[in-house]
């Protein structure tokens, strides 16, 4: 029989995240008040941030020690599973090995519970007793909301009206993790009521629903702000992810020599690739790694690398990073988590200076990957991830063309049990490549 | 760091199936052709099932192997983890240890795929093309349609009418996988018709769209039947499942004082006990294992053991068991898969010889132990399976009182992403303990 999984046990996940900061070619140029356009420092992101999280924000630490009360809760899905993808090989004649790393298996159903749970926990220790944060598809929201119920929080979730109305089973699962669920742009905040204001039926944008998590937890002592993406101490959280493949990969004697993963903030491309770019950065190995976008919101391949706004309405810091603008609303593609304008800024940084590559695909050849994958590999991958199993697919055929054994890993990042009426519009053939 | 999950290997994936036929301490009773009322011979059950199925359907034996090209399918999720429910505990208070084996993490989201791909195996290699099923609720038909993707068959789900109107996406589920989903009753076959004359409104039940699929199976020579519980073959494929938990028990040096299993038809429930079931039949160990059912559909503790039909129109042969009557249509309680009048024959022989208890709850009372569940081990439960998890919850309260350690084990048989309408309803306060 040939192995198809490659598991670790809980105790070997790992007990440090890896921070690339140390490590980067050029170093990450500082988010600025906008105001003064000044560099920030620690106090002016108090009101929203636990210190921690602000010191892992900047630290120059190339490790930083995962606490035992965050490990413990990982392992009631980590170690995450690596797959060999040999019934997806075989459907494509392939002679590449490609690999899989399957987030999918968090009880919500993504990579984001890795910082969720992080974020919750030190909270939770500066006695903070309520996060808000924002949502679009809802995997972001539903990761915080089953953080803070095993941390004793209380949560509220700005959700993307849009989403909030089409996918309303997303909603559900944050309302029975115990979370309060706004539909964003909302009465709630004054960064609502002045979205409002001037289009009553606004469907909500990702960077309207920032703006109004920040002023909540602003405006609220006992409230602190939690973001799923873009931030430094995001990409460190998920480093889990890569440092497990690293290690799975090993017991059977591989090392990739492509990496891909789908790019929204960025988060689930980080957290597979950072612990392999380290080796990179080092001069130690080569590889390529891919970031894989939408053709609807192309931050990397389509946008500027310039300091911008993370939110709509601008009560953010400047973020130096690949953004397609911070009023950009991107047409309606059903991988609501990659419709994010900007994108992390050492990501950002790293394409910046070509260390990593990025490519684009819309979103009905990504759904054909994804229908693929499903009837070969069995998993129902979520619209996001089949961006990354679209890139996997590219590569390997160009192996079966070239006759290179390649060895392709990809993140699976979640599954797309909550996304089957995307997958309904796919076989209806009403599907746009890119809606307006 | 407390132990959460225990794992096996893939190579520990069972290379048996365990038979609890030749243990029974009453042999089965035959099923017998309804006209003559002599029991069946293999050649009345060929126009549906493949012989080797037939075949393990009366086998004697103890142990069946298991063939390599279905656990090289099994190892897709094979060995499933068995967690050790430490937040459940600490929530409770109870001295008791609670492991559950979770079987969710089937590409299909329960533990249905584990007959569905042997099925499927045996009815390809005696090259049939394709095959015909019933489901309720959705967890059985996208398991089979999951099952006859990888080994390239054609499949054919009848889906209870309002289950496919009121749950779209388990239908997506089984489209993604290539099968054909017709609401059941349908004009497609003389029974669908028989029903639809005299009632054109008629929302479906299980007992219907099993006669409608054996009749598509029986007038088409390419296409056989497939069954997702009740039978034999079914029990026999599931115990997997208990094999694996006995081995993972083994591991922390525990063997459970009480086993937990939801029954519908049985499968989930005879998959974990039988196993542990061998040893207390041999007299080598003591163990109360308990079957919980819903009170709109208690076969084993309000209904009859008699011979009945196995589905509504009378097309199966008579089967001895605990039912409802054939003609009984269960309310339309959101644990679709518990709806059906009957039980599976070993299961209903081994509880009128004692050998099992059972016990019958309400779903209200279902659902908030749910809840606690979510809220305290993270994953969300089907409401199948969170039938076996109030039953636990009981038993571990009554060990709070007592102050007994007893160690409690039960099978989370599915998540609950297809079913957060169902959590809405429960959260609306609207939710009836047997609805009409």
């Amino acid at each position: 029989m040939q192995k198809t999984k490659i598991i670790l046990d809980e105790n070997e996940i790992p007990k440090k995240w890896y921070n690339i900061l140390p490590d980067m070619p050029t170093p990450l140029s500082p988010p600025l008040n906008p105001a003064t356009k000044e560099p920030i420092g620690p106090k002016d992101l108090s009101p929203l941030f636990p210190m921690e999280l602000i010191k892992q924000e900047v630290s120059q630490e190339r490790f930083i020690a995962i606490p035992d009360e965050v490990r413990d809760i990982y392992s009631l899905w980590r170690p995450s599973p690596l797959y060999r993808a040999h019934r997806l090989e075989a459907a494509l004649k392939t002679p590449a090995r490609i690999y899989y790393k399957y987030e999918g298996v968090s009880p919500a159903g993504s990579h984001k519970p890795n910082t969720a749970v992080a974020q919750a926990y030190y909270n939770m220790k500066e006695g903070i007793e309520r996060l808000a944060t924002e949502t679009g598809a809802g995997q972001w929201g539903s990761a915080l909301a089953l953080a803070t119920t095993l941390f004793g929080l209380k949560c509220t979730v700005y959700m993307v009206k849009i989403s909030y109305q089409q996918k309303p089973y997303r909603k559900s699962l944050m309302h029975l993790w115990g979370a309060d669920v706004i539909p964003s742009p909302s009465d709630k905040t004054n960064a609502g009521k002045k979205i409002l204001s001037k289009d009553p039926g606004s469907p909500g944008s990702l960077g309207i629903a920032i703006s109004e998590a920040i002023e909540d937890a602003a405006t609220h002592d006992d409230t602190h702000y939690s973001l799923g993406s873009v931030l430094n101490h995001v990409m460190l959280h998920q480093t889990v992810i890569g440092q497990e493949t690293k290690e799975q990969l090993a017991q059977v004697e591989e090392y990739p020599d492509c990496i891909i993963g789908s790019v929204g903030g960025g988060s689930n491309f980080a957290g597979l690739s950072f612990p392999f770019l380290m080796d990179k950065l080092a001069g130690t190995k080569d590889v390529e790694v891919v970031a894989v976008e939408p053709t609807a919101c192309p931050s990397l391949t389509g946008g500027e690398f310039r300091y911008d706004f993370g939110d709509t309405v601008g009560l953010t810091p400047l973020l130096k990073m690949y953004t397609m603008g911070h009023e950009y609303v991107p047409p309606a593609i059903h991988a609501g988590g990659l419709r994010y304008h900007g994108d992390s800024p050492i990501v950002s940084q790293l394409y910046a200076d070509k260390v990593i590559d990025a490519v684009a695909y819309s979103q009905t050849e990504v759904f054909k990957a994804g229908v693929t994958f499903a009837r070969s590999e069995g998993i129902v991958p979520a619209p996001e991830s089949a961006h990354a199993i679209k890139c996997a697919i590219d590569k390997a055929l160009e192996c079966k063309k070239s006759g290179e054994k390649k060895t392709i890993l990809f993140n699976l990042s979640g599954h797309g049990h909550f996304d089957m009426s995307a997958y309904d519009t796919y076989f209806s053939g009403n599907m746009l490549d890119e809606p307006i």
